[in-house]
């Protein structure tokens, strides 16, 4: 970040009316209000039930990483399947040193005597600078006074914003297609999503401007939402990607209409290029380039939030490993406050192994070695969405259809049809499924046609993709049934159509080989009954 | 635990009326709904955004670990304050080394692909394995169906609890001094606590029973409580020890009033010998004998709970290190599925680079080396408090008296006078404070005497008592004051008195020497004024 164009932002608006009153209760614990007292070089402090550190049973702890360039950024480098294996290291990979010590032997050194022992809930100091930092540079927030706060993963950080946000009975904003654990967050809170129509970009400002302006709080039996809950990048389950034009059609609505959006974007880093047959697909030498990379990225609801309305949610669950169970916010300081309160009667600190291995990897990455293995990462998802797409292909005839109607209106969609006996010759004639190759994140989201199975009836959409499902998961195969990420379960499913979202990220080759095999038998079947 | 004793126990009886209208609101996320399609072996799973295991930076992480029998069970081989260091170590202590591969090389070895995976809110299977067996062996529950479940540390813990059993508007019972921590995780969800009068054991079963059956929901303004929150070891700041005659006596009343027993006990392997003074010590070799000393520990409530209503809290907090954030529940299996569902929309598993970590250390050690472990610890402790009251008993005249009133009433209460010029000589003759030596827990509890003031006035105490803690913390000592500690804070504190708790768990002995200096100091200069 440019100090100085820091200093010519403004400072957050006033947001506090968005407040729950759950939130407002919240005092911090007792034993804070001595902080004032703490600190002075040299004090005794025999005030907290600490256990000395010489107690805690570990002198040291530490961990072979892997280098920052372990992945190749290049695609095309790894575009042939048989070549290509996953486990690139086999059983001895090149890896550096990581220790964290009991005691620290230099100044701000990370070490086990302050993770290990209580901490604050805004977590270690040298965590704090470095995602601060990172934040800076890589957001770029367009107010001044943001801050970064630790929390324990997207979910504990999301349970925290509903529930500093929202008091029982109201709803809030969404996609109409979502993440299930989101919904199953704000569930206990008593509030309810208002879905917003989609498409190709994710969710769409003309219906956001539409159900807004139109709020019938009789009708809705609620008043009209102040909390946006998306997924921008990535979208669960649909994989859009929400350029930056749209965030600021939707970042002017929710001005206008005094809302706070939650943007929980764990999938952020996982950007890819556009899908092309292996036919039409050209192979460019890629070589890294850091400040390229991230530049590369549809910028974050964060770079154009000139009021402070955003409470963004990072996670390094995607990017480490989910186990780390650590995360953060960016938002204003207001917020901040309020959801490190909470945190403090919940988690209190991340825990402290998890916390010193990876602040203790952050650092000895640095900021340019993190971005680094992001984009070996991003890379990696990318060619595996291509080995699951350029398996479907080989297995289906991929057939270029402009969409019609619904999430994918005015997208090029790719149309299976089956190929009765692996020759090109179309098979039975039915529409299988359809897809658009998504551009960000860890999922396919299939469309499957039913409209063609000749004892179709409208109505029978939900318990036809269940029967499938059965089907597949008989045959060996589970993937996620569309039913689960409803933003409005009651809301009628897209007639003719039901929808399965597969992930790409997690699979071997063989797996996905014999997956895609599972699948295709399952669809022909299915059609031919 | 013997099989054939537990068959004979009944089952927890039906206790779901205790169920609060947010936790029944509270159901698994959506995906949950597909386990009973998964484990099938060959199953080719593509429903989760799981990252490849692959992608985790660390190929392993480790650590190096003080073997199980570090710390010496032998208290009189500590009690020369000169020959005796806490860091008994130096800079090179001897360890062992506890190492977690990212892939198992044999079955059921804690690996990292599963412990950073996301994971099942219960936990790691080998840590839910130790804990399952270590309850039985050192708690053994009265019913048959009980079970486990990891939580993120108590404070983590009890939010789940307070969620899972209060409504808004109710009153939980607790006493009349407790932790701070617990009424502020308790205020967000709208609940008070009604304070019970406590003796040298803790909570009193008389005023219990007084409080219960003289309920006035008019005046009160809630209905009888149905929850008990309490800190039976090393009570929280009292640190009174409860033995078993009480728990059945305050057990029983429970029953009679349909009350749920939250067992909040971090300190319960702190339990310690009761303290002589230097020239009444006798010195008696110990040796270890895990059967013994997990016999001379005061049992836990789960040991009379005959139908399933305790819901004990252990952390690895104080036996490990509070960074861990790992701790468990002890409970009925109906409770423990609202407490995972709530587990699933915050935290979800607990850190995985903790649990393994944590998870590898106890397999090594076993069972017994960790009773061994947690014996020394439990002398460790014993050996500080010692070493804080022998400095007290130095610094001050220490006279043995009968408690008369309050919460010492009936036990051997020793009041502290000064020694002008370090002779045995009473000093100016004022009653300075009093003490009760700690059988359990970190903290000393220190009632100080303003009585004795020549300008004291009733209605002073608790200005008084701020007065001498600033005193104190501008003289560079840190105490914790009493009225953090107030069960009711509206309750007018104990007539002429007023009290610090003094945490004698993590201060070197020279820090303890001043830090006692000090409190000398401003105690003669208040008492001179």
């Amino acid at each position: 970040m440019n100090p100085a164009m820091s200093d010519k932002r403004v400072e957050a608006v006033d947001l506090s009316h968005h407040i729950s009153n759950l939130s407002k209760a919240r005092l911090p614990s007792p034993l804070k209000s001595l902080a004032k007292y703490m600190g002075k070089p040299g004090l005794i402090t025999l005030a907290g039930g600490m256990p000395h550190p010489d107690y805690f049973p570990f002198a040291d702890i530490s961990g072979n990483a892997l280098p920052q360039n372990s992945y190749s950024v290049d695609a095309s480098s790894r575009t042939s399947s048989l070549s290509w294996i996953w486990n690139i290291f086999g059983s001895k990979p090149k890896t550096i040193p990581v220790t964290i010590p009991k005691y620290p032997t230099a100044s701000d050194q990370v070490n086990l005597a302050t993770a290990l022992q209580y901490g604050q809930a805004t977590g270690l100091s040298q965590l704090q600078a470095f995602i601060k930092d990172f934040a800076a540079q890589v957001y770029d927030p367009a107010y001044s006074n943001w801050t970064c706060l630790c929390h324990t993963g997207n979910t504990d950080g999301l349970t925290r914003v509903f529930l500093t946000l929202l008091n029982p009975g109201e709803m809030f904003l969404t996609e109409e297609w979502t993440y299930p654990s989101a919904l199953a967050t704000a569930q206990p809170v008593g509030c309810k999503p208002v879905p917003i129509r989609m498409d190709g970009e994710g969710m769409r400002s003309d219906d956001l401007k539409k159900v807004l302006s139109g709020w019938d709080e009789q009708a809705r039996g609620a008043k009209r939402p102040h909390v946006m809950y998306t997924v921008p990048i990535g979208q669960n389950p649909s994989g859009a990607t929400m350029g930056v034009s749209r965030k600021q059609e939707i970042y002017d609505i929710c001005v206008e209409y005094d809302i706070i959006i939650i943007e929980d974007d764990p999938y952020y880093f996982l950007q890819m290029k556009e899908y092309r047959l292996p036919s039409e697909r050209t192979t460019s030498k890629t070589k890294h380039d850091g400040a390229a990379f991230i530049a590369s990225l549809e910028p974050s609801y964060l770079k154009i939030d000139v009021q402070g309305r955003v409470i963004r949610l990072d996670t390094f669950s995607k990017t480490i490993a989910p186990g780390s169970r650590l995360g953060f916010f960016t938002c204003n300081p207001l917020f901040a406050e309020r959801l490190e309160r909470q945190g403090e009667t919940t988690t209190q600190a991340p825990c402290g192994f998890g916390q010193s291995l990876i602040t203790q990897l952050l650092v000895t990455w640095g900021y340019d070695g993190y971005v680094r293995w992001l984009h070996g990462l991003a890379v990696e998802y990318e060619v595996r969405r291509n080995f699951l797409l350029d398996t479907l292909a080989s297995e289906f005839h991929l057939r270029p259809t402009l969409g019609v109607q619904g999430i994918w209106k005015g997208l090029e969609v790719f149309v299976a049809y089956a190929k009765p006996d692996g020759s090109e010759k179309f098979g039975y004639g039915n529409k299988l499924f359809s897809i658009v190759p998504p551009t960000s994140g860890m999922f396919l989201w299939v469309k499957l046609h039913f409209d063609d199975l000749h004892n179709f009836q409208p109505g029978d959409e939900e318990s036809l993709e269940m029967q499938m499902f059965i089907k597949l998961a008989e045959s060996g195969v589970i993937v996620a049934p569309g039913w689960l990420f409803a933003g409005n379960p009651a809301d009628p499913p897209e007639p003719g159509s039901g929808h399965f979202r597969i992930a790409f990220s997690n699979a071997d080759p063989e797996n996905f080989k014999k997956a895609v095999d599972i699948f295709s038998k399952v669809l022909r079947d299915f059609h031919k009954q």
